[in-house]
């Protein structure tokens, strides 16, 4: 038998993945991915897009690029970027092959076995399976309405054994929580993480994905907000804004970070898709991307709204929840203590699948909530499916 | 300031990527780069794949995947590598974003720091970056024209201090040396590998890109002969024989193996770019792979045998070279104890660019040789620039 490194007995399977098979069988109606709808992609620009792509265009998508991208991608996000405030020119963009990559990589660049890192409860799967592929010791700190619980943060800080390589967080829409964090938290997070040496990484995906454009100056991140005396590592995609099957996200990191990041990416797979980046780059200097995320905005809110009509009108009273105001999720609480694992079992032979709350919980415990997803199902699934999910909640919980 | 994790330190910026920005320049003659060359490119196939898409591989394309890799695609190429007589049903294989993230995967699936792997000296820098991110103490073993110093070989498995990991090799059109492994050699290393628990990493890039037909069975894989008491993991690429851009690569390993890689690769970038598989998948299934390694084998033989031509006509005779017989490069030996740095200056004077030896010694030290590479330049570029190479040896070896 080969021998494996220890780190390998870390990683597990997650539920999503398990349930991936069963999400995309025809006759399921699915909560559970995390995935744009189908049929919202933006075929027409794509066409478009590869119609408009000279020979030369062509050739330097099916060949290497440069590590960190595409210098006509880097430049086209780069304004896009700072268009939206962020501080790009003092720091250090690097195309990655999906945000999930960026995490990863950052997770490599900082942590060594059994080294403290800090996260929210409940908190990003993908992100957890980076952190404990490195065999961080993951602290979590649990989320109100209005982000994480900064006297909670506080403790943690203060208590933990070794200081905490870093903190990582979703500040918009989270995944799996649906939450906004407020103004105050932020302004908080960073009085507590000012000077400490500890990284923040904030990880953000959702937030062009608002219902409410009056909510957009509540949703400043901290990357934007350049505050001194913090190493603030922002990491983004293209995944939820064009196309996940495309593999592109990217980091804008200070640079003494991105020097170490470059570094592991080459020892990792050398760039990022060419192919994406030249699609991409259209994506954004051709405009596209202001008129789609418009389109998908409008979309989402309206899933998003029949589901949480749908839940109101079928979900027993002791299952509460904070309306979403953007992004994919919502996080279902179940009375305390309930297991939703049964929960799963009884929608599944109703066909209807969800996350169960377990999945997100950085020690893999805590199962009384559940993620339903709004994204890749229309209004009609969404009437049909939450009574049948309110249904098996019933079943299980009374 | 941030405190980085301490494989960090162990990372190092390579000569090639130093000398990508240099070799890139228009004036420039680049010997230097393990790319295909841009006018190779099959560029009215893509288009073809392209227009043929429906709207639902469209969307496949732009959606996630599954970890391992899409339905279609991995039934495909699975067919394509049973008919190059691979065991394909005894093993698992797992699309990656390009071979290198297969190394990458295997090495943090087997490296714990301080560990033992063998790696053949020259050895292909990707890797070793990889192996080097992981701590990994390396241990190289001299190459001969046949492949590995098979007495050597036997030494180094008998002294290490802790027995190996996995024993890394390339074999056929090896880079940086050139050179086939003979079939004597591949039983030889079977012999000593087997039942050792040592896996054997078989790193395949170049094995369609041969100039002779005649050369095929002997260029036979140690994976397609299916050893028994040997875990023999074979990585391979779309790099060469379509597009790198495309980052897709592929391992074939056996089941054991492939479930912890598979946790790793999730762990990474979650699933390989979407829209490169549905482009590989039609690239395969539709034939245009047969026509296109068949065109750009001629190509290259062109170009290889007008660089040995070149060589033999203008290098001093102190310098050797093995001749290749497929791939992209040519690995020459000067004079014992030179250093090809000053060379590599004198060159760039001269507006010629090629790797200087010591960027593949896996201790980064032996410097007496250097890597003329073939792909990316024409018969005129070659027939132009070895001249100034030879001037550039001359003025510092005389």
């Amino acid at each position: 038998m080969p021998r494996f490194a220890s780190s390998v007995s870390s990683l597990r399977s997650s539920e999503i993945r398990d349930l991936m098979s069963v999400a995309t069988a025809p006759d399921i109606i699915s909560f559970s991915g995390g995935m744009p709808g189908n049929d919202l992609f933006p075929l027409d620009s794509l066409d478009e897009i590869y119609r408009s792509l000279t020979d030369k265009e062509k050739q330097v998508a099916l060949q290497y690029g440069p590590t960190n991208g595409l210098p006509s991608m880097l430049e086209s996000l780069e304004t896009y970027l700072e268009k939206k405030g962020f501080p790009v020119k003092e720091n250090r963009l690097m195309m990655t092959t999906g945000s999930l990559q960026a995490i990863h990589i950052l997770a490599k660049a900082f942590i060594d076995p059994g080294d403290t890192v800090l996260v929210e409860n409940p908190s990003f799967i993908g992100a957890l399976s980076a952190f404990r592929s490195y065999e961080a010791n993951l602290v979590s700190v649990p989320l109100t309405d209005v982000g994480i619980d900064i006297e909670q943060l506080k403790i943690k800080l203060e208590n933990t054994r070794t200081k905490p390589k870093f903190l990582y967080y979703c500040p918009n829409f989270h995944n799996p929580a649906g939450i906004i964090y407020s103004m105050e938290v932020k302004q908080q997070m960073i009085e507590l993480l000012k000077d400490q040496d500890i990284v923040l990484i904030e990880d953000d995906v959702y937030s062009d994905l608002y219902f409410y454009e009056e909510d957009v100056p509540k949703m400043k991140l901290i990357k934007a907000m350049n505050p001194e005396g913090i190493d603030v590592c922002f990491t983004g995609s293209f995944s939820k804004i064009l196309g996940p099957g495309l593999r592109l996200g990217w980091m804008l990191v200070p640079n003494h970070i991105y020097r170490k990041c470059e570094l592991i990416k080459q020892s990792i797979d050398a760039c990022s898709p060419s192919i994406s980046q030249v699609i991409a780059d259209k994506f954004v200097r051709g405009g596209y991307i202001y008129n789609y995320t418009a389109r998908v905005r409008q979309e989402y809110k309206k899933r998003g709204l029949a589901m949480i009509e749908a839940l109101e009108k079928n979900l027993p009273s002791y299952v509460t929840f904070e309306k979403p105001r953007g992004g994919f999720y919502i996080w279902l609480h179940l009375p305390e203590g309930t297991d939703a694992t049964p929960i799963l079992q009884k929608a599944l032979e109703k066909g209807v699948v969800f996350v169960t709350g377990k999945t997100f919980d950085p020690d893999g415990i805590k199962n009384d909530a559940m993620r339903v997803s709004f994204c890749n199902t229309d209004e009609a699934a969404i009437q049909k499916g939450i009574p049948l999910l309110a249904e098996a909640i019933r079943e299980v919980c009374g």
